[in-house]
C-alpha cells in the first residue's frame, strides 16, 4: 500500500499459459500500464502468470496486501482454463454467486451454441464475487468485475482481449478514488541515434537548471528515439518550456511532441497543406499505406497505393520502363524515381514516396546487400531518391524502411531538406 | 522450487520503468518464456519491475527461493539507472567485485566517449557477483552472469536489447543441466467460437482416453482460436496422432498443424498450386498484402496489390465502373467484384482477393453500420463475393478483415467452399 502523499501503488496481472510459454506476446501488460500511469497510479510491479488457479491465487493474495490496485486481465472467459474468478475468490475469501440478471443476458448467446455442453460453460461467466461492482461487457461476452479488497483497494477483473479489456479499463479507472494525472511529454524522433537523443537531453536539462524538477528517459524501438520527460516537482509550465527546449535541441528530427505517431503527423501536415498522398512499395508490400491508414479520417489525403512486388506491376501498373528495370534492376535510383512518379500518376496524388529494396534473407546481389532501400519522393516540383542501408532481420528491416518512408513525406511537407 | 519428476520451474523478471509505466511493449519477457519451455522448463511466472534497487532485489529474493531458474533482462548497463547488479547482490547477499579483465575489456569502450563521467560508468559493467560464470558481451558491452543460488539453482542476468540478449540467453541455456524439450503442437483455426473448438477438443480427448496424458489450452485472437496440445507424458506418437484427431475435428477451419501463419499457409498452396496472387484494399489499407509478403519467399506468388482508398483510384487503377459507385456505393457487392477482377487484371495474378467496407469510426451509412465489409475473390473461373459484419474498432475490423481475406484464398486454393 502506498504511504500519505505517495501516488497510490498498483499492480497488473495478466493470465495466460500462452503468455508464460511464449506463445503470445502480453500486449496488454503496456496498454494497462499506460493507462494507470495517466490516471497518477505508480506501478510497482507486473506479472504474467499460467492458467494455474492455485498460483494465481496466491498471487492476487500478495499483491492486494502490497497495492492499492490489482488490475488483471484474462481467464474470464467461459473455458474450464478460466479460473481468475474462482482464483480471487480463493485469494480474498469471498464467495462466488450466479448473478441472475448477468445468466438471463447469457442466454442468448448459449443459444448461439448447437452443443449443449459449451452453451452451459457460457453462464460461468455470470459468476460474481461477493461485493463486486459489475463492469457489463461491450464488444465480448465476459463482464468485469471491481472487487473491494480487505486493505481498502480494489481488484479490477478484465477481460484478456484488448477490444474487450480497454473500454472496460476506462470505465474502472472512472471508478476510483480520483488521482493527479502525472504529467509527461514525448519528444519523439527520427533519424538521431539513442546515445546523441541522451546527451543532448541531458544538456538542455543540466544547462536550464531544471535537472532536479524534471525526470527523463530515452527510448530507442527501430529508426526512431522517443525522449519522455516526467515533471518530478518542476511544475507543468517548467515542464513545457523544457519540453519545446528538447524539441528546439533535436532539431529537425523531433517529429512530435503531443504523443501523435508519426503517420499522424503525415497526415495532419498533409491536410494543413491542402496535398494528397499515395505510395509505391515493393519490399514493404503494402506497410507504409497500412501506416498511412491506420488513424481515423486517413481518407481526407491518403489516395491509395500501388504494391509492385513483381516487376511486371512495376511495368503495367506503375509504367516503370523495362529498359531501366533491365539496365539498373529493381533495386535501383533509376526505378525508385519513376515508381514514385508512376503511382503519384495513377492515383492522382499530389505526392508520393516509392520504396524498393531488399529486406532478405535472400535477394541480395553484389553491391547490394540485404538492408540495402532506396525511396523516391515525388511531387509537382520534382522527384528525389535517397539510399539507406538498414540494418536487421527482414522484419526489422521492413520497419525501418517503412519509418524512413514516412519520415521522408514528413520531412518534404515541412519543408525540410529531403536526402 | 521443483519436486523430483516435475519439470525445474523458471521465472523471468524484465528490468526497467519504460515496461511499467508502458512506455513500451516487453518483447522479452516471450521471447524467454519460449526458448525456456522449448527447454523443458516450466514458466511459473513472469514480472516486470521498475529500475527500483531495493524492490527489483526483494523480488529476486522471493524468486529464486521459489524456482529454479530465474532469467533478469535489464538493468546491466552502464547508466545510473542499471541497477540489476546490486539488487542481485542484495537479494542473495553476495559481493559484488570488479573483474579486472573485464574492466581492461572495457578500456577501448570508455575511450570512446568524450565526458569522463560517461567514460567512468563504463566500468560498472565490469562488476560481478561472487561465484557467477561470466557470459561474454557479444554485440554490446555489457556482460551476462549466471549466479548460482543458495538453493542449489541459477540466477541468469542478461543485458535488455534483444539483440545482446537472445545470443547470450542460448549460451546460458547450454550450460545448465539437461532438460528434455516440452513438445507441444498448435492446431490453428479460421471462423470457430472459442467455445466450440474448446467442446471439440475436450471430447476428442476424452473419447480417445488420451486426456490424462496430453494438455490443452484454447488461445482466441482476433479472427483466429488456436488449440495449444502439450505432450504431458502420453509421448510423441499419441501427441500426433491427438492433433490430427483434433485437426479432423476442427474440420475445414483448420489451417495449420504445425506452427504455420494464415498467410504462409495461403503462400504455401499457392506454391503447391502453381498460381499467383494479388489483392485490391479499401479498409484494410495494404494490410492483407502486408501479411503476404511477410514471409520470405513470397515473391515466389505474391505479384502486388493495388490500395484503392479513393474512389477514383478504384476507377482508374481498377476499372471500376463510375456508375457501379454512384449506384451501389463503395462499399458493395457490385464494386467487390469489380475490384478482385481488376487487381487480376492489372497484376497479371491468376487469383485475387478484394476488400472493400467500413472500417469506422465513421463512415455508417443507413444500413451499412460501422463493420460492415464486403469481400471478393476472383479467379480465372469467375468471381465469388460475401459479405461480413465484423465487431471491434478500427483496428480490430482491419485485422479481422485481413484475416478474413487471407482465410477466403485459402479455401479458394483448397477447394474448400468460399463464402
Amino acid at each position: 500500500m502506498s504511504r500519505p502523499g505517495e501516488a497510490p501503488s498498483a499492480a497488473i496481472v495478466t493470465v495466460g499459459t500462452e503468455l508464460t510459454t511464449g506463445l503470445r506476446l502480453d500486449t496488454n501488460t503496456a496498454a494497462v500500464a499506460a493507462a494507470l500511469t495517466g490516471h497518477g497510479l505508480r506501478v510497482a510491479e507486473t506479472a504474467s502468470l499460467p492458467d494455474d488457479r492455485a498460483s494465481l491465487a496466491r498471487s492476487l493474495g500478495r499483491l492486494t496486501r502490497e497495492c492499492d490496485v490489482v488490475v488483471v486481465t484474462g481467464g474470464l472467459g467461459p473455458t474450464h482454463d478460466d479460473v481468475t474468478r474462482e482464483a480471487a475468490s480463493e485469494a480474498l475469501a469471498l464467495p462466488l454467486d450466479r448473478d441472475a440478471d448477468l445468466a438471463e443476458g447469457l442466454a442468448s448467446v448459449a443459444r448461439r451454441h448447437h452443443d449443449p455442453e459449451a452453451a452451459a460453460h457460457v453462464f460461468r461467466q455470470a459468476d460474481v464475487l461477493g461485493g463486486a461492482d459489475v463492469l457489463p461487457a461491450t464488444t465480448g461476452t465476459a463482464p468485469g468485475q471491481i472487487v473491494p479488497t480487505p486493505g481498502g483497494g480494489s481488484l479490477i477483473l478484465l477481460p484478456g482481449p484488448p477490444s474487450e479489456m480497454l473500454p472496460m479499463l476506462e470505465v474502472a479507472l472512472g471508478r476510483l478514488p480520483g488521482t493527479d494525472r502525472a504529467a509527461t511529454r514525448v519528444l519523439a524522433s527520427v533519424g538521431l541515434p539513442e546515445s546523441d537523443v541522451q546527451v543532448k537531453v541531458e544538456r538542455v536539462l543540466a544547462r536550464s537548471g531544471w535537472g532536479e524538477g524534471i525526470g527523463f528517459t530515452v527510448l530507442a524501438r527501430p529508426a526512431e528515439v522517443h525522449a519522455v520527460l516526467t515533471d518530478e516537482g518542476a511544475g507543468a509550465e517548467t515542464l513545457d518550456a523544457a519540453s519545446r527546449a528538447v524539441c528546439v535541441a533535436l532539431g529537425d528530427a523531433c517529429f512530435s511532441s503531443d504523443g501523435s505517431t508519426l503517420a499522424e503527423t503525415v497526415l495532419e501536415l498533409a491536410r494543413e497543406r491542402g496535398e494528397t498522398l499515395s505510395t509505391a512499395e515493393s519490399c514493404t508490400g503494402g506497410m507504409v499505406a497500412a501506416a498511412l491508414t491506420e488513424p481515423a479520417g486517413a481518407s481526407d489525403v491518403f489516395l491509395g497505393s500501388v504494391v509492385s512486388y513483381s516487376n511486371e506491376v512495376k511495368v503495367v501498373v506503375l509504367g516503370v520502363g523495362d529498359s531501366l528495370l533491365a539496365q539498373h534492376g529493381a533495386v535501383s535510383e533509376a526505378v525508385v524515381r519513376a515508381m514514385a512518379e508512376g503511382t503519384r500518376r495513377a492515383t492522382g496524388s499530389s505526392l508520393s514516396v516509392a520504396v524498393t529494396g531488399i529486406a532478405g534473407p535472400g535477394g541480395a546481389v553484389p553491391g547490394k546487400p540485404v538492408g540495402t532501400v532506396w525511396f523516391g519522393v515525388a511531387d509537382g516540383s520534382g522527384t528525389v531518391a535517397v539510399t539507406r542501408r538498414l540494418m536487421g532481420d527482414r522484419a526489422g528491416i521492413r520497419t525501418r524502411a517503412t519509418i524512413t518512408a514516412l519520415d521522408l513525406l514528413r520531412r518534404r511537407l515541412a519543408g525540410l531538406p529531403v536526402g
